[in-house]
């Protein structure tokens, strides 16, 4: 680039702050002026002195590609991935987390959604899978793909996250590790499809039929039990993800879609609703999504994610390359319902500022949230905690874990071992701009 | 499958009809028991006899594949893919058209949202590309992806158009074919990135600005003249599609959003902003985004895109199979705010229903509405019409054209040509359950 390049001077900033460490009123940022380019280093932000401020570069100069039926991401943007936690396929669980640092908005990709698979991803021809709705019903029935696409459609936006996610913070000493490491096993998407007692009212519903066993097509063939009655008004057969038919790993051509309930009985290439009296106590539920409490007492049929929230932006791996204004950025959701508000700390919970939410708010969907932070390169220790508007809110790891145990170490597949984190979790930055995962 | 199989008897349905040929209201699907299955051909949906009514497929006896860290469709998924106008790309336009009669739900996913380009898909490396805010500013400035990605972030589900879309309509004979020939150059994502407004406080607007130019990086460098006053409030420099970064032929790394305006405005691969005290009448806008109307004068500056809507199922290509229960589903959106209400007709305008809306509706976004329907094999002609918040309503044809004019065969490149038309579309059902487009 061929402008000239000059370090701007710093503008003056007259903002009110809300809480310590520099958190500015979340308002600050609509319309009252603040320099972030006064702020930045050269290079990043410049001055444009000369009459034409643009070069021509190569793609500036040449036809591009032609358009393609479906198109895929620039190549640049390869870095942009799930990480796996088990690359080579060793029997056992797959996990495959969303990268939130290097995302925004409030939609996963259908692509980057999280994935935790415990026999791989089954190539499922949809023309011959079948649901099949029977046990304590009236009239069981099977349905292909076909005549599901014919029933009434709902969409709805919500989020999905395993059980196991936040399970790192189980561990006595922080681990080191980026936020798509610790809280990717998360996403959101706008799922399409019909719901569950559009079906059950045509099979009719026997007056015994307390729960239902939900079970997947593939090898595994997880089965959950589902309470009947509470997830009446929610449960989707999910047939569309951001549009378009589920991605293979998230349950294609269909899953069941329990909003807000953890993710492992949102169960994929769902093949069977069966009503039943009594949970089945499969091995999936009595074993792999059960847990030991502190007290000696099985953690089990916890259903609902509660109210969690996490910083995107700054976070482990972005680092702060200057002093100056900053955005922070996250994601806060519930299972019980709509984020009523989000609180920010950047002096570890000492002083608290609001944040902003951004419209439209949505039930136990992701909420963006948005703090304007003024970052003067001391020590600051970034912390969000969110409230539901069922009033719930979330804990402190400390609280956490006085109720809910330690653990020495995390195993391998910290998904089945350590259940439902949804503690404060805190980032602390350092003087060079470097930001590590903390309890505080 | 091995199931025994009968056909299921029909069940009773009571339900109000709320206009001719079997429109019925809008919350019978809601609660109703509307016997879907009990209309269904053997074979789609059946009853399930037999104690165990599952098969053992391939898919259920052997363990999938790896997870990846960016996952792709299905394999039986290929025939969901954007229609390409100019497939051999030769020098002109080339078009992308969505496929809204094979998706659901309101989001369009970006492998498949619709592109016109002038020039192809140009290979940005989003290290080098340059944003300049300049003209009648007190600061001219200029960001990398970087420095605009530590600003603040709104995020905003909005629909896209082009102007040429639904131009097939301009024909004086209905032109056969789907609802993605005629009307796929409509899309609908999230998009995520910094408020224009909040670049031009950093860079400070002289008094004397009235319009900006916007212009694009890629080798046409096409370029729009944007009034000032009335976009500062909505204008994002978009920086992430759907959770991710632009898709290349959307923008990547970076477009200009002015939700509600014409596709072509909302310049894509954006390298300029320019401030200045009048239209600079490019080519762009004089020549090719202008068009005749009947009366002589120039058809010019017409940035918004009114109120449409368009039924997507039944919809040409997806035959009826069989009489019975369907739910009628469509796209309504305006480019001027919230859509307020959709009347369906399925007796060519003669009578009327209100369609239920999914939720949430949203301000210049797609919304997604829905009518039971109960087909007895007798002609109908269907037909959507959309309000917005605003009072504006959807044309009838006869209406538009009286105003705006026919075409005698349309080009090649119709959106070119003809533009901005919003009139109410009409799909005629046969006794064989196929759909015609037709003029009602």
């Amino acid at each position: 680039m061929s402008q000239h390049r000059r370090r701007p001077r710093n503008n003056q900033i007259s903002v009110e702050a809300v809480a310590g460490n520099g958190l500015l009123d979340r308002r600050a940022l609509l319309g009252r002026g603040l320099a972030f380019a006064g702020a930045m280093t050269t290079g990043a932000t410049v001055f444009a002195a000369a009459a034409e401020p643009l070069v021509e570069p190569p793609w500036s100069l040449e036809p591009g590609a032609a358009i393609v039926p479906y198109e895929v991401r620039s190549r640049f943007e390869k870095s942009v991935a799930r990480t796996l936690s088990n690359p080579n396929f060793r029997p056992g669980a797959q996990g495959a987390r969303t990268p939130h640092h290097l995302l925004n908005g409030t939609i996963t990709p259908s692509g980057l959604h999280f994935v935790v698979s415990w026999g791989g991803v089954p190539d499922i021809d949809p023309d011959e899978h079948r649901l099949v709705i029977h046990g304590l019903v009236k009239r069981p029935l099977i349905f292909t793909l076909d005549a599901l696409g014919r029933y009434p459609m709902v969409s709805r936006m919500t989020f999905l996250e395993c059980g196991g996610n936040s399970a790192p913070l189980f561990s006595p000493e922080p681990i080191q590790d980026s936020v798509q490491a610790l809280h990717g096993l998360a996403s959101c998407a706008e799922w399409t499809g019909v719901k569950l007692s559009t079906l059950l009212e045509e099979t009719g519903i026997d007056s015994t039929a307390k729960w239902f066993i939900a079970e997947g097509a593939d090898a595994p063939h997880l089965s959950r039990s589902v309470p009947l009655k509470t997830t009446l008004d929610d449960a989707m057969i999910a047939l569309y993800q951001n549009g378009e038919r589920l991605m293979p790993a998230n349950g294609y051509p269909m899953r069941l879609l329990l909003p807000g309930f953890e993710g492992n009985m949102n169960v994929k290439y769902l093949r069977r609703i069966k009503l039943v009296d009594a949970p089945s106590m499969s091995f999936w539920e009595s074993k792999i999504y059960t847990q030991l409490l502190p007290n000696g007492k099985a953690y089990q049929f916890y259903f609902l994610q509660e109210v969690k929230s996490f910083i995107t932006r700054p976070s482990p791996g972005l680092t702060l390359k200057e002093p100056g204004l900053y955005e922070i950025s996250g994601i806060a959701f519930s299972g019980t319902g709509r984020i009523s508000r989000v609180m920010i700390s950047a002096d570890g919970g000492q002083s608290w500022g609001e944040a902003a939410l951004q419209e439209p708010v949505l039930s136990k969907a992701f909420t963006r949230f948005h703090m304007p932070w003024r970052w003067d390169s001391s020590p600051a220790t970034l912390q969000s905690r969110a409230w539901d508007e069922a009033g719930n809110v979330q804990p402190t790891r400390a609280q956490f874990v006085a109720e809910r145990g330690e653990l020495k170490q995390i195993p391998p597949v910290a998904a089945v071992l350590n259940q439902h984190c949804n503690c404060i979790p805190s980032w602390a930055v350092d003087e060079k701009g470097e930001d590590q995962h903390v309890y505080a």
